[in-house]
Formats: C-alpha cells, structure tokens, sequence
C-alpha cells in the first residue's frame, strides 16, 4: 500500500521508516509546515535526516499531501481534545476521497467516534486505530477477533509514564515530584508531563476502547478520571506491607469508563513494573485474556500503525 | 459463512453451540460414525442433544458431509500424528473444492505443513489454525499481524495440564502421581494423559509455531522434547527456597523447537498457574509482547476457530 504520513514525531518518523519492511511504500511525509511528496515513493532517509537535523521533512507544502496519489492516510499528528483539529479533518478529507485511514492520533476516536463512523459508512476507505491504544500490544484487534459483542469489560494500565513513576515511588520509598524529575531526565516523561500524570492520557484510551464496545457514545468528558498526582509515597508504603501496590488502573464497560489509581496485590498481572502496559480483556465465552507489552514509543507505536496496514483490503 | 464441522468432540459441538453469536451457519456436523446435514442449517440444539445422550449427531452419513454447500470445514478431529490422517485428507477434499479451512486439529498443520501450503497456493480457499495454538489466547493472529518476519522467537507454556500438575505440585508438596490423579479427578488431565505430561502436546503447539515462523520445515519429530513424569516433589522444593519454580517451557526459533521442564522466577510472567497458558512473542520492532489466558476448553477453542472464520474472505 502507498502510505501518506501526517506528523513527523516519534510515531510519523518510525513508520517512515518501518513501512518498507513490512512491503509498503511512503509516497508522502509531512509535519506542521513542511511536507515531502513523490508518487513514486519520497527518499525515507534523506527526510528523516532533514528533519532530525533541520526541522524540515523537505521542501513541499503540506497541504500537496492530498493530492497524491495515496492508498492510506496514516494520521500520526499530536492528540488534540474536543474538536479534535485539525487531525479530525484529516480523516474526513482522506475517507471522503475514499482513501483508508489509520490513525495513532486519539483525538478523533476518543472525542468524535460516531462521527468518524459515519463518515466512514459513506466512504470506499476503512478506519483502523490500533496504534491508539497501548501501543504495541493488538487490543484492538483481539476485540475485533472476539467480536466486540463477545467483550464484556477491559481493564488495565495504559500510561507507561504514570506506571514507571509508580514503579519508581514504590522500588524506592521517594515521593512523586522526586520520581517525575527522574523520569522526565529519562525521557519517559515530557517536558509537560500534564495528560500523562493526570490520567487523560489514559482515560483517552479507555474512552476508546469503551466507543468500541458500544459502537459510540463516550468522549474524554464522560470518564471518570483521577490522576497520580496525589498518590503520597507514605501510601505505597502502607500498600506494601500488605503485599499490595498502587496503579493506575482504567476500566471501559459499556456502562463508562474510570480511571484512577487503585490499591492491586503485588504479584497480580495489573501491577506491571516500569513503563510497560497490560490489559485485560473480559470475554463471555473465553474467560480473560491478558496483553501485556510496550506502550509507547516510535517503533513499538510504528508496528501497530503497521499491522493495522495490513489488515486493510484493496482500494 | 456456512460451516462444516468436522468432530463433535468439546471443540466441535462448542463451535456449533456458538457459531450463531459470530453471525454464522452450521450446515453440517459429524463425528467418526453419523452426521447432520442441512444445507439450510442444522437443528444445532438437536444434534448437540442427541450427540450427549446417545452417542450420535444425526441419521445422515458422514460422507455426505463434503457434498453439502459449505464455505468453510472446520476441521475438529483428534489430533493424529506423523500422517496426520484422517484430518489432512479431510483439509485437501476442502482445498480442492475451492472451500476454506479452519483447523483445531494439530496434526496437519505440525507434521504435514509444507504440503498444506502447496494444496492452498492452489485452491481459492484459505487455511487458519489459531486455535491449534493457545486456545482463547490469539497467538497466530498476532504474529500473523507483526508480520512473522518480524518475530524472532516464540516461547511459553501452552499445555494447562502439565502446568496444572506442577502448580499443585509446588502449592502441596505433593508428588507427581499424586498430582496427576487429582487432575484427572478433575477433568484437568484425561485418562490417557500421555500427550499433556510427556512435553508432546505442547511440542505440536511450537511446533507448529516454528513452521509458522520459517514457512515450514518443521515436524514434531525435529522438536526437542521433555516432559514432566520425572521432575521429582524435590526438585520444586529445592527450586522454592531460591524463589524459582519449575514449569513445562517451550520455545520456537527459526533454528528450531525445544520443550522441557525449565526452572523459572516465581514471580516471573512464565510461571502462570493452574491450568492457564503463556506466550511470548519476541519482536524486532516492539520488544516483548506477552499473552495470556484460557489455553484449552470447548468455548475457549472454539472462539478461536470462529475468529478465523472471521478473517477469512468472502469465496
């Protein structure tokens, strides 16, 4: 398949340059203000140096992405809340032109899943978002396979920043904003590590997961969220001389969705260590399968965007 | 899709009892000896009835089967090994008619998979066999979407008996024979337990990983193989005093399959317990994703086939 690529980031970056190894060609990459396109496939490399070095993917205006000659549209801009722009106008300018889009961007699934449903009723392209929640690890997919129908409830830690600082708080006795320094000089937590400490980035993915079990009806403001801002170290402590721990743990039904740090026994599944994420999936006939794996990152998210590719059917 | 079914084992009768749920037809249903056949759709409540009271599914012959109008057989037979009959000339007569094939059935897929390959490269059906390895838990699927060039080793415990033995065996300080009788009091391990507790069942399962991995190449008299009949009540103790605890690991690699009793952390993702299963699946893009859950029973493999009938396109 011939992928154009929105947003140049750790996600749009990685599936640039995986998209060969799984047989697909890159046609158009672009971030914010610059765009590299070629139908006959742009020069991967030379784009991701230029971008590493300059800031640039190259020298096209991106708005020409559109205009290509494109299989998938691969929406891998920054989440955004509420209206979801611009990445929810990306989707609906690809589908209407009856292209496929995956997409790594929240935004749209979480905040306007019916919508983007319905357009997408409308079009020859399909939508498929598996790199939007838990990264790595086929959530998705695997309800898809059950059938949503067969799912009854998923459970998990879906935000790897949160669960490391946990981790971290715990391993070590220190407090939270000792351990959020830590992780921000590590990388696995931002500058503004705001939506992933105060669970929206989390409930994000539970809103997600709880629109496919009910084929709509949930955006960010009907979850319940608390974050672990205020979890003090005094309270791991405690956990722990009863053998339990604390994470944050996300819950999507089909009645809501709830995000918040709960107490869990040490040795259970949910308490996973560092900035891996597990999910449980609560199935009627099959009892509860549970995905563990990596998160985040370019290349973890990158696969994801990819496997979804691939499950994708000719145009 | 129209299914055949093949076997009324617990596989076979939990596929018929659920193919409605996943939106499809049984049209025939058979074991060793009778048959229901109904092009319009078998009297699934019936068949299931009679089978448990008096031995028998229908009055049709078995044989009629194959000339019913079916688009996919479900081959759910007992596993036979070396030749694989008679499931392999059950999944070519399938093949040749231009029909889909979903196996629960090992054989085939572990001792003859090149062939299988070559009857399918001719037939406009396709063959999935998700539920040959790990039951619910949806291990082909994912390495399936990875893309298998991708995956560089597979390993786990994928046989709820012998896991259940050494589980209770380590709990109890019980020993083995002890075990083995209370598992079979339970229905946990079958009279004829030969398969589970000699490494053979979990052998087919990487088995058949390995030819997933490599295109084939693989059958189970390649795989290197040690069961559980000689791991003494000692050996866990001793295991226990250093946190380690010993369980039935296997693992597949394009060099190779290997299963034996292998000490692990008690802590450790591999040492599930009870009968419950695990995999891992090692990738070059994403690291480690692990997956567990309900490795064996009637619902949870048949969820399985009926996933794969789900991936299979349109004849």
């Amino acid at each position: 398949m011939r992928l154009a690529i929105l947003g140049a980031g750790d996600v749009g970056r990685s599936v640039a340059d995986l998209a060969s190894e799984y047989g697909h060609e890159v046609v158009a990459l672009a971030d914010s203000s610059s765009a590299t396109v070629d139908s006959s496939g742009i020069d991967v490399d030379s784009a991701l140096e230029a971008k590493l070095s300059g800031g640039q993917v190259g020298e096209d205006d991106p708005e020409t992405v559109f205009d290509t000659d494109y299989d998938v549209l691969v929406e891998a801009t920054p989440t955004t809340l509420d209206d979801a722009e611009p990445g929810f106008s990306h989707v609906k300018r690809a589908l209407e032109a009856d292209r496929h889009v995956v997409l790594a961007n929240k935004g749209p699934v979480a905040e306007r899943y019916e919508e983007l449903r319905a357009l997408e009723a409308d079009s020859a392209g399909s939508i498929r978002f598996e790199a939007t929640v838990g990264g790595a690890i086929p959530v998705l997919s695997t309800i898809e396979d059950s059938t949503p129908q067969a799912v009854t409830a998923v459970r998990g830690v879906l935000n790897g920043t949160a669960n490391f600082i946990l981790t971290r708080m715990a391993a070590e006795g220190l407090d939270y904003e000792h351990v959020l320094a830590e992780a921000q000089d590590l990388g696995v937590a931002e500058a503004d590590p705001t939506f992933d400490v105060d669970g929206t980035d989390a409930a994000l993915k539970f809103v997600i997961l709880a629109n496919v079990l009910s084929e709509g009806g949930f955006a960010l403001e009907d979850a319940t969220v608390d974050g672990i801002q205020n979890v003090p170290g005094s309270a791991l402590d405690l956990a722990a001389e009863d053998g339990q721990t604390i994470r944050l743990i996300g819950e999507a039904t089909r009645e809501g969705v709830r995000v918040g740090p709960r107490l869990v026994p040490e040795n259970s599944a949910l308490a996973v260590t560092g900035t891996r994420n597990i999910v449980q999936i609560e199935t009627k006939n099959a009892g509860s399968l549970h995905s563990s794996g990596r998160g985040a990152g370019g290349p973890e998210t990158a696969t994801a965007v990819l496997s979804d590719v691939g499950r994708l059917p000719e145009l």
